[in-house]
C-alpha cells in the first residue's frame, strides 16, 4: 500500500499559490484497515513518535548522543562508539539552596556565594519570568575563575494566591506575579570571585529600578561582562560593557530603539580567538532577525543579508554558521559565510557568499562541534519521519546516525496537507495544515475544527514530520472532522513587521488572518459552514474566545484552555512588550479585553483551566465567567484542580476526552 | 375555570395509604391559556409569592405587622392601627466593632466591654458555627443590668483560603474552618456588669477545651445563668446553673446522654412569675422533641405527651402554648395545656388536657402576645395561599388581618399532589410532592427530575401553599418533566429515631428512602424509566452524587450544587454530631465518602459551586473532580466565582438556566 506520497507543487483546495509555497500532501485519504487512535494513545503514547537522536558535542571530536534513555559517545577521531555515563566533575559547582546560591568546591566544601536576606530576594535563578531568552541565573566566566549571577528582588511585586487542595484542609501557595502596569522586580548582576571569596555588583548606570538585564555574556578572556540592558518600556536597549573585576560601567557599544519594542534574545557570540569581535543578532536593524559582526568600539556590519530570520549556529574564526528560513518560512537550513581579513579589523573584513550546507527539503536541526569541523543534521519533513546524519563542515555526509521508521504505519492516518493563504493585509502567505477526515468523500459536508495558537514565538506549521501534526488532530479527523491549523501575523520566523503587526492590539491582526483561512475553508464544497468549531490553549485560548465572541455568526462551538482574558492581568515582561503599559494604551487594552466581549458570546463555549496555573492566573477565566453570569450568558467551564498552565499526563487524557466530547455534543 | 381544587383522600398513583396520610392534589393538569414561567420570574419574581404579613408583638397589646416593606402597629386595646417607625431606644445598646464588643450608653458614650487581643479571638458574636440554635452572641439580663456575651478563641482552628478575584490582582480571604476531627474553637461566656464596668467569666467546670456552651438562659431575676453544656462528642449534656455575679458553678440540674448524640436547640422558658420553674425541650427522653416542666432541684415532668415533635410558643403562668406535628407530620397546629397547682411545687402540679387552638388543615405559624391573651395565626395549605388572623388565646378569631390572593392564577401551574411512600425500613410514611408536566397525558411517558435535599433540620414537603413548591419545579413541569420531591429519614419533625437513623452513615438511610420513592415512580405507566434525573444543593448535592454513583443504572443525569463530598472536610459541630469523630468511625466516613465513588459515575453529572463558599469549602467539589480525572471519568463543573454557599440574585438565574439546560441536553 502506498502510504507516504510526496506531492510537491500540487494545487489543492482550488487556491492560486505563489511559486515558493507549494502545497505538499501526505497519505491516502482513505487508508484501508488502519487502526483508529485511542485517546490514551493520542496523548500519552511515545511509540507513535518517530525515534529521535539528541546530539550534543562534548568536545571537538566527541559527540554525545541520547536515545531511548541511554547516552552514547561517538569519538569521530577514532570512529568508535561507547556507552557514556556522566562522571564526577572535578571543577567547583554552584547550586542553589532555597533562594541562596552556594559553591561546592572540588574537595567537597560548601561555601555560600550569596545568602538570601528575605523571602522576596532570590540569588542564582532565572529572572524576568524567562523572557528575553533568559533561562538560567548563573554564568561562569570562560576561565572558571568567576561566577556571575542574578539577584532578583520581588519586594514590590504583588502576590497572587493559588489554592492547593491536596492538603487536608486546603492550603495556600502564594506566588509573586507582576501584572502589566504594576510594580515589577528589580534585577542585579553579582560577580563572585572564587579565589577571593568576594562579591561585587555590576553598576548598570541606566534605566532605573525595573530595567531588564538580559543576555549576560563574558568576554572570552573573562575580564568583561556584556549586558543587553532594556528599559521597562522595552523600547530602548543598550549593549553595555562592564568590568567583571570592579563592576564599573565601561562603555555603551551600541543602542537599539523601536517605537514598538526591542526584544533581545541572544547573547554575544565572540569570534573564535578574539576578545573584541563578536556576532550580534537583532531584528531591529533590517526588518529580519539577522547576524551582525561587531567590534567593541561600536563598529557594526551586517553579516547575513537575507530577507528571512536567521539563527547563529557556530564559528571557527573563519566561517560563521547559521540556520535560516530563507529557503521557506516552514523550512530551516544550515548555511555558512566566510569572514576574511578580519585580522585587519572589522572595517577591512570581507564576507564570502553564503553557502547552503543542507539540501533535503524540510527542517534541519543542527549541532556544530566545538571546532566547527563537523555537525549533526537532524531533519525531517512532511513525509520523512526523521534522519540524523553526521556531516563535515562543508555539508558532506560522513555517516547516517539514525533513520527513523514511520511509527504510524499501522494507523489510519488521513491526508495532511500544508498550504498557504494570504494574510488579511495582503502582504504575506500564512501557512496552514489541513487534516482531512477519514473516508473523505468530496461530495459530503464535514464539520471543521480550527486549532489555534497564534501568539508570538510560535510556529504551528513547519515542514517537519507530518507537518507538526498534533496527534489529537488526527484523533478528530478519524472521527469525521476536518482539522485546520494556521499561523498568522505575530508568529515567529517571518520578520519583524509580520511579528509586530500585533503590537498594542493583541488578537486583532491574528483574528483577521485566521478569518482569511476560515473564509477560504467556507468556500470549499465539502465544508459544512454551519459547523465550525475552534479550540486553543493559553494564547490560543485567548484567540478562541476572541474569535467566538467577535465572529458569533461563524463559530458554533469553542473550547478555550488557560485563556488570557485581559492583558492587564498578564505579566509585565510579555504583556508590556506587546501591549505597552496599560496607562499609555488604554484603548488597546479595552479593545482586546474579552471581559468586554462576554456579552457577545452566542455559541457554546467551554473554558478549561489548571486551577493552580501560575502563568495565566485563575483570575482570567473566573473573571470571564463572572462577566458571562452578569450578562446572563451561558458558558461552560472545567477546572483541573491540581494542574498548572499546561495540563499534563493523565489529566491531559481526561482533558482531551472532555474537549472532544464537547465538540461531539455541540458541533 | 376551576383552578384550585382540594381533593382530600383521593388515592392517586395507585398507592394504598394509611388513613392519616390522605393525598391532596391541586390544579387541573392541563390549564388553558395560562402563562409559562420565565427563568427570571422563576427565580426573582416577588409577585408570584402570595402576600405575607410578618407579625411580632411589641407589647401585650401592640402588634407589629410588616408587609411590603412597611411597618404598622395594631393596638388591640384601642383597636387602632397606625404607621410605625422604630424610634431611638433610651436604654444602653451593645455593638461589635471588628472582633470587639462595645457598649453605647443612653447618653451616647462608647465604652469597651471586651476588646479583642488577637485576630483569633472574637467577642459578642455567635459561636459554634450557628449550631445548637445559636444565632447571637449577646444576652442581656432581664433587668438590663448585665450583659452575657460569648468569647470565641479560634487560635487552634485551621485556616481555609478563599480566592477573591474581584480585586485587581486577586486576593485572599482566610476563614477559620474547623474540620471534623481537627482542633476546634474554645468558647467562654463573659458577664459584663454595667454599673461596675467589670467583666467576670463563667467557670464551666466540665468537658474541657472544646465543649459547647449552648442555649444561654438568664433566670428572670437576673441572678443566675443556665447553660446547656455539651461535650465535644455531643453525646453528653449537662444543664448547669451559674452565678451571674461571680461566674461560679452552682449545680448541675439535669444531664442527658445518648450514644448517638444529644442536640439542644432551645433555651429554658421560665414559667411566668417563677425563677425556679421552667419549660425544657428535649428529644432525648421520650423519642420525640417534647416539653418538660422542671424545677431547679432536678425535678422534671413531661408536659406534652404526644408521639410527635413539639415546639414551645409561650406561657402566661397558667397555660403553656405549643405547636406540634401531632395532627400530621406535614401540618403544624397550636395547642395549650393548663398547668394547675404549680404554687405547691412541681411535684404537686397537675396538667390539663391538651386543647387544639387552630382548626384549618395546613401549617400554622404562631406569634403569641407577651401576656398570652392573643396570638396571630398565619397559615396556608396546599390550596390556600395564606391567611393571617388575630385570635384570642382560646383560639377564637378576633379579626382577619390578611387573606392573600393566589398570585399564580394567570400562570399555567400544573397539578401538584402530596402523598406518602413507605420508608425503606417499613416503619414510616415519607411525604412527597409530585408535580405533573403541562398537558399531562397518562398515555405518554415523561422524564422525571428528582429534587432532593434530605439532610437534618429540613422538611421539603409541608401542607403549605402549593405544598412548598419551589418555583423551578413548576418551570420544569411546564417544560415536560415530572418533578418529584420527597423527605426521608434524617429530616425533621418526625421524632428522634427517624432523625437519628442516619447517624454515623450520612446518606445511606436517606438514599434507601429516596429509592423507595423512585421505585414507586418507576412503576407508574407514564414515567420514562430510562430518563430519571436528580438535582440537589448542599446536603442535596451530596445526596445527588451519592444517588448517581450508587445507582448508576437508575439515574441518567445529575446536577449537584455545593456538595459535601467527604464528611471529614465538613465542620466539627455538624459533622461530628452526625458522623462522630473520624478516628472512631473510619468505616462510616469511608462508606459515605464520594471520593471512593467517583470511579462508579456513569451518568452525566454537573457540579456547581460558589467559589467563595465558606460553608462547604471548595475542597469538596474540586477533590471530587480531581478523583474523576484520576479515574478518567468524565464529569462537568461550573463555579460561580463570587458566590458563597447559596448562589443568589442574578447568579441564581444563570445557575438555574444552566441546570435546566443540562437536563434538556442530556436527560
Amino acid at each position: 500500500m502506498k502510504r507516504m506520497t510526496l506531492i510537491l507543487g500540487t494545487l489543492c483546495l482550488g487556491l492560486t499559490l505563489s511559486a515558493q509555497t507549494g502545497i505538499v500532501s501526505t497519505r491516502d485519504a482513505n487508508p484501508q484497515n488502519g487502526k483508529i487512535l485511542t485517546m490514551e494513545e493520542t496523548i500519552l503514547s511515545r511509540e507513535l513518535s518517530p525515534a529521535n537522536l539528541y546530539c550534543r558535542w562534548k568536545s571537538d571530536h566527541e559527540l554525545l548522543m541520547h536515545k531511548d534513555g541511554k547516552w552514547q559517545v561517538l569519538d569521530i577521531s577514532s570512529n568508535s562508539c561507547s556507552d557514556y555515563a556522566p562522571s564526577e566533575t572535578l571543577r567547583p559547582e554552584t547550586f542553589t539552596k532555597g533562594q541562596s546560591l552556594w559553591l561546592k568546591t572540588a574537595d567537597g566544601r560548601e561555601i555560600p556565594i550569596a545568602e538570601s536576606e528575605s523571602p522576596d530576594i532570590t540569588y542564582g535563578q532565572f529572572v524576568s519570568r524567562n523572557e528575553f531568552g533568559i533561562n538560567e541565573g548563573i554564568f561562569w566566566s570562560p576561565d572558571s575563575l568567576r561566577i556571575a549571577f542574578y539577584r532578583k528582588d520581588e519586594t514590590k511585586v504583588t502576590s497572587f494566591p493559588l489554592l492547593d487542595i491536596t492538603t487536608r484542609t486546603g492550603s495556600l501557595k502564594e506566588i509573586r506575579y507582576p501584572m502589566a502596569g504594576m510594580d515589577s522586580e528589580n534585577v542585579q548582576l553579582g560577580v563572585y570571585d572564587i579565589a577571593e571569596g568576594s562579591v561585587i555588583y555590576i553598576k548598570p548606570d541606566c534605566f532605573g529600578y525595573d530595567r531588564y538585564l538580559t543576555n549576560i555574556t563574558w568576554s572570552p578572556d573573562g575580564r568583561n561582562i556584556f549586558i543587553q540592558i532594556l528599559d521597562r518600556s522595552q523600547k530602548h536597549l543598550k549593549l553595555n560593557q562592564y568590568s567583571a573585576v570592579t563592576g564599573e560601567f565601561m562603555q555603551t557599544i551600541l543602542t537599539e530603539d523601536n517605537e514598538r519594542y526591542v526584544e533581545p534574545l541572544d547573547p554575544l557570540y565572540f569570534m573564535k580567538g578574539r576578545n573584541d569581535i563578536f556576532i550580534y543578532r537583532t531584528a531591529n536593524r533590517d526588518g529580519y532577525r539577522n547576524l551582525y559582526l561587531c567590534d567593541c568600539k561600536g563598529g557594526i556590519r551586517r553579516l547575513t543579508t537575507v530577507a528571512a530570520d536567521v539563527a547563529y549556529a557556530g564559528n571557527d574564526g573563519r566561517y560563521v554558521y547559521y540556520t535560516s528560513a530563507e529557503v521557506s518560512p516552514v523550512e530551516n537550513h544550515l548555511f555558512r559565510i566566510e569572514v576574511k581579513n578580519l585580522k585587519r579589523g572589522l572595517g577591512k573584513a570581507t564576507f564570502g557568499k553564503a553557502q547552503r550546507l543542507t539540501s533535503e527539503s524540510g527542517w534541519h536541526d543542527i549541532a556544530m562541534s566545538g571546532d566547527c569541523r563537523h555537525f549533526t543534521d537532524s531533519w525531517s519533513n512532511l513525509t520523512t519521519p526523521g534522519v540524523t546524519d553526521l556531516c563535515t563542515a562543508d555539508g558532506k555526509t560522513v555517516c547516517n546516525l539514525l533513520t527513523a521508521q514511520d511509527p504510524t504505519m499501522d494507523y489510519a492516518y488521513t491526508e495532511i496537507s500544508l498550504g498557504t493563504v494570504r494574510s488579511a493585509d495582503g502582504k504575506y502567505d500564512n501557512w496552514y495544515r489541513l487534516v482531512k477526515p477519514k473516508d473523505f468523500d468530496p461530495e459530503k459536508k464535514y464539520p471543521v475544527i480550527v486549532y489555534v495558537y497564534g501568539g508570538p514565538h510560535s510556529q504551528m506549521v513547519q515542514n517537519k514530520y507530518l507537518g507538526l501534526l498534533r496527534r489529537w488532530e488526527m484523533y478528530m479527523a478519524q472521527r469525521g472532522y476536518l482539522v485546520y491549523v494556521q499561523d498568522n501575523r505575530g508568529t515567529q520566523n517571518r520578520g519583524l513587521e509580520f511579528e509586530q503587526a500585533i503590537h498594542g492590539q493583541c488578537g486583532q491582526a491574528e483574528m483577521a488572518d485566521q478569518m482569511e483561512g476560515i473564509r477560504m475553508l467556507m468556500e470549499l464544497p465539502y465544508v459544512d459552514k454551519d459547523r465550525i468549531g475552534v479550540h486553543g490553549w493559553s494564547y490560543g485560548g485567548f484567540m478562541t474566545i476572541s474569535l467566538i465572541t467577535n465572529y458569533p455568526e461563524v463559530f458554533k462551538v469553542g473550547v478555550a484552555g488557560g485563556p488570557v482574558i485581559d492583558w492587564k492581568w498578564y505579566e509585565v515582561m510579555y504583556g508590556e512588550r506587546y501591549m505597552d503599559h496599560p496607562d499609555i494604551n488604554p484603548d488597546g487594552y479595552a479593545r482586546t479585553s474579552l471581559i468586554n466581549k462576554a456579552k457577545d458570546l452566542k455559541g457554546k463555549l467551554l473554558i478549561c483551566q489548571g486551577a493552580v496555573d501560575p502563568v495565566v492566573v485563575w483570575e482570567h477565566s473566573l473573571s470571564f465567567i463572572r462577566e458571562c453570569i452578569k450578562n446572563n450568558v451561558q458558558v461552560d467551564y472545567f477546572p483541573y484542580p491540581c494542574a498548572e498552565h499546561n495540563v499534563m499526563g493523565k489529566d491531559r487524557v481526561h482533558l482531551h476526552d472532555k474537549i472532544s466530547m464537547y465538540f461531539e455534543d455541540y458541533l
